[in-house]
């Protein structure tokens, strides 16, 4: 049985997210050392999560003896400097969302770890939900048919830390914080081999006085024909909503992660104060969610990254999707100001995927464009001529 | 106590909602005669709503003695010859949604009713169900404060008449048939009065085999920086999924107006047939609605028309409205073939609305981007320093 | 076309919803007087629903030329008066729920109106709800089988006006409230020819400081075997509760009618003042239904009623039905006294209804207790041996 | 770092559930050796978890070396037997609930490991699901107020395997094999120090061709006041129902464990098989859960008990919990013959709980039944009389 001794960086909300999960219920793995900026943080999250040790010093922290493991969750302009730093060690680097601030920070990161050959992690927990992984999963098998849409939504009111809210230093506004989480869901939905050819984008800054968008919708369009659709938002009002809506030729699937999970509180108010990441009140109707790091896909995500790292393969998610979020990132932001689709430009790996699509069904010349069971259990169907063009109504005889 | 009389001219589908209405619960209306193409259709129709008078001649139904409204149930490619000849009558003419083909149909029949001084109404339902009712007052009483984005999303598996299918009568595919409800449903919610600028859309035939999209995603960009999202298919499989969702600065609303309205059943089989409208499957987890011509809108429609024809009003649906909806679908199909965003071309008689926004709050010198409680009470600032552009994080004291 | 004329006794949040029916969407029907308490409230309700007279004199009222037909609002200990003075008239009389205060009242009601040959209905609104209609429908036409059980639950934080409290003027506290709606709502789903058998029921009196029950819980036993079960509380918190849930042999329905009905809305408060009868707050998230008087049924019990009138028929829902309900909670007060099963006391004029009951499936001289298709296609018969008793998996060739 | 080598009786669904969950995500605990009838199935069962040792004999699996845990995952009628040798050898026992077939034999069971000084564990896994722990704390800190009424329901259309079916071997029918969830999880809620005092129970053998009951519904009276309601069935269709719900004198609290939590699937059919225990159809609506294992409460329970065996402290849930069970269930049985309310009678450890109730606030010498806010921003009180028990409206000045 290996476990995993971490150097943790930063000791924000994922900071803490990221801890709280490495040290929940019955796992092996545990942080050594935390590294953050001023002493007084380091020092009070290190006695609230039990670390032996902390430091004000990144150099210190990625060189610690006991860790074998480099958990960067540091603002995104920090990241390449840091991995790069990490790299040299030769240690493990699991990085949180996005990679970088664009796509070619993200690959200098990528050629960084594959050059120095260490094991790399992409953060990314919102495709491990354990929701998404089973509906992933249902996909795969063939439950829903081809996937022809996708829709990630995340919105909330607006982040916790002040660096989010500066496009320098994190690469942008809602769609880098957000939109990053949305992408990559979809690209596991739509399978990590279809190819994103483009990009249509719209952003906007309606509410708070800031630089960067604080709203946007895009368009991903995929070699196959499938369409992703993220929105992202920081003037979300009602907590956090998080909800990902898959259609197929042969179904539907519907996740719906943070609000409406079978959680239903009312209380007049007068109790305890925390219930959820990002609810907006502490009176009324609440809906928390169970164990936000298992339902978040924390807890599979370490499970993923640890695993493989054990066994010497790759995880679910690399860097190298990292680089590919921050392409189609960027494309986002090009095509937000251009107006027009947007190409994805990036490094491909993934392989060819052939059009959605099926050889229509055919009925005495015609072809079936649909059939329905009409009350008295015939069968219609409606038929295209394909000289003519035109369609028609055609009962037949039979149930179901 | 005033009553109508209607000439009823279509059997479809729309035309036995249309007369189940009517004929509903304790209204003083009723269809006193009803036109179709061919005679046994007529026959049938009229016996089964118990309808004095049937004619397969449009001239004989709309000149018909009894009747003092017409209503248009007809396929799109009839709806201009009809209402023409219909204008001519002097009697109210009530049309069916989409209002016409195209905008320049749209606008012709438009001028005609205006020019013939009749009362005309524009069917479209889904702005009159009890829920979007309600919702509307809800937002124009500032509930949720300046309406940022619309989602209205209409999807099934596909018309149920051959008609539906073909271009050439119907002016396109799932966005005639589906994006016409979102469009309007859109417009209620971020004021009719605010202009829709310009539209991006994105079109593809994924499924069916046919000429016409299957499914299409558009955004419209309304004068006030609101975004209107709809997004419409014919391969959704499950039933009918009919939902809006709007967002605005100070709150939400989600409406679900079919799949999911506190009415679940599941059944091993072997009872009944009909459930709802669209659905898929008559075994399983079913979802039926209630009462489907209220939950609809068609009750609260046909009340707001004859109430305001009773009262020399203008309905809270017009013709104008039809004619700027065709306008914004002319607007998708062209973005969809240029990949821009189109302007949306039309005589606009709405006025103007200002921009979303409000006016940053400061503190201390610094504008305040947002305000966060505690677990512990005290209230945290972001903060934004005019000058550098920085962003801090400030603790204040106090409470909620 | 019939329309009818109504003297509306009672001018409460019962008088207001009645007459908000019959004035609404395009009905035919309407108040020609108003009777109230006081010279004021009768004014007052005369005024906002354009009633053309008022009076503070019950007889008056009666007596009223133009109405036809007589609706007692009234709080419960008036009924039998008034209905026995209004059945003198010769006029239709329709009454509120419940009939009475306990059985022997509603016999002397019900004896009252049969003798003098009037029509009557019970107004029992909740059995009238779209949904519950429909589901009704679904039950008979066998979707879910032979009924097992019945759940409905009525609950809210305590009623609007004085009297209400007061148990020496409506025979109890809330199953007299709200158990009248459960018990009629399950009668309908377990079928009126049901005979109710026994009842066994608790209360107690846990917040309110008032002689009556706030929280009651029972189970009705009827000839089949199935269990009625209702709760009611005035000491909910979260707005009104009602829902119903069936269990059938073959199915489930599941149907909420006020809470959680697809219209979801999150306000940060600022906005309009009333949304819904008996929200308990007007920030934070809300659950508006669309429209009260359909959903909750006034809609469609109006149309029955009158219908039935017109037509010279019993409506669905008879001041026998109410003498039902009014001796089965008499029931449940002499059991929750008792704390046994107490027989339902009643002259009972609905036949008998056999037994729940299959006749077991037997394989290869055993009975076959449940059958399941295994993930592998197979199916596992669990059997019982007859002789000894045993039970045993059995797995049998071949999938579903 | 502790970990702990686990010897696992039985190969049933729980037992598959167990080791599911010890050998799942990060767990430090390892099944060492399996214990089953046949050595087939135990074969079969170490090759599936990659378990290094199997055995038909149970004395050498609780006396295998390596293990120092004893998991009893067996039918009922085998507890008493097993943990009585498990309790010689000095390992810690954890027992799949029921305890034991009534509270005689748990009583016996509970002696003996008391006696022997073992550390001894109560696997009630619905009481440790991650919603109902944080409920739990919710209610804890005050967030409802006093609990007044807990409903815990778990229906599904009966069991997997024979034995269950077998009242001798279980020792009664769906309470024994769900109630016993049910009970645990109310008094979780209302607070186990709240002594259970009687209970009233209905049951009924409606469906299948059993000696034992296949729906029952219960009522247990706590000192408190507070209601525990249960609702269990072997014949409900459309999956596995596992809802809780909580009312307090402040607020309510809704759970969802399965059938409704945020994921939903339609299928045409055609994919894999297995979506989640006790579904009933494979295409369709369907409602998946995220991970079963963490859902259903496994996760957190094995955390606690091995954090407590580790801490030498009590788990949550222990043998004494498991004895309080049984003897509530027996009361149960005892009421469903008697038909009256019966005594829970057993040895008593948790002390006194008082009446809920406040103080009622007064105004003006008069009781406050209840205060409403007005649509007019005025308060309305409902007032009692306390010496002619009166009840008046009064308005008072002010808004909220």
């Amino acid at each position: 049985m290996k476990s995993h001794k971490v150097a943790m960086l930063g000791t924000g909300l994922i900071g803490d997210f990221y801890t709280m999960t490495l040290h929940s219920q019955r796992s092996r793995d545990r942080v050594s050392i935390v590294y953050s900026q001023t002493d007084e943080r380091a020092r009070v999250f290190s006695d609230r999560w039990d670390i032996p040790a902390y430091t004000t010093s990144i150099e210190e922290a990625i060189n610690h003896d006991e860790a074998d493991t480099v958990i960067v969750g540091l603002p995104n302009f920090l990241h390449e400097e840091v991995i790069i730093a990490a790299a040299e060690t030769g240690k493990a680097v699991l990085c949180t969302k996005p990679l970088a601030r664009n796509a070619e920070e993200a690959r200098r990161i990528l050629d960084k770890v594959e050059s120095a050959g260490i094991f790399a992690g992409y953060l990314e927990d919102l495709c491990y939900t354990p929701k998404t992984l089973k509906a992933i999963r249902s996909v795969e098998a063939g439950a829903i048919g081809d996937v022809t849409w996708v829709r990630s939504r995340e919105t909330h009111p607006g982040p916790h830390s002040a660096w989010f809210w500066d496009g320098r230093l994190t690469g942008g506004g809602a769609i880098v914080d957000l939109g990053c989480h949305c992408i990559e869901i979809i690209r596991n939905f739509v399978g990590k081999g279809n190819r994103p050819v483009e990009v249509l984008c719209h952003t906007d800054t309606l509410v708070h006085p800031i630089a960067d968008e604080d709203n946007a919708v895009a368009l991903i369009r995929f070699e196959s024909g499938a369409i992703g659709q993220f929105e992202v938002s920081w003037t979300f009002r009602g907590g956090m909503d998080l909800r990902d809506e898959v259609a197929g030729t042969h179904g539907t699937i519907w996740l719906n992660h943070f609000l409406r999970t079978g959680f239903e509180m009312f209380t007049a108010g007068g109790g305890e104060g925390y219930v959820a990441e990002k609810a907006e009140t502490s009176a009324g109707w609440l809906f928390p969610v169970g164990d936000e790091v298992s339902e978040l896909g924390y807890v599979d995500m370490f499970t993923d990254m640890f695993g493989a790292l054990d066994e010497g393969k790759q995880p679910r998610e690399t860097f190298y999707d990292g680089y590919v979020v921050n392409a189609i990132m960027d494309a986002c932001y090009r095509s937000a100001k251009s107006r027009v689709w947007e190409p994805v430009e990036l490094d491909w790996r993934g392989g060819t995927t052939p059009r959605i699509g099926a050889t229509p069904e055919t009925y005495e010349g015609h072809v079936v464009i649909k059939r329905e069971v009409l009350p008295d259990g015939r069968q219609k169907l409606i038929l295209k001529d394909p000289q003519s063009g035109d369609f028609v109504d055609r009962i037949v005889a039979g149930g179901s």
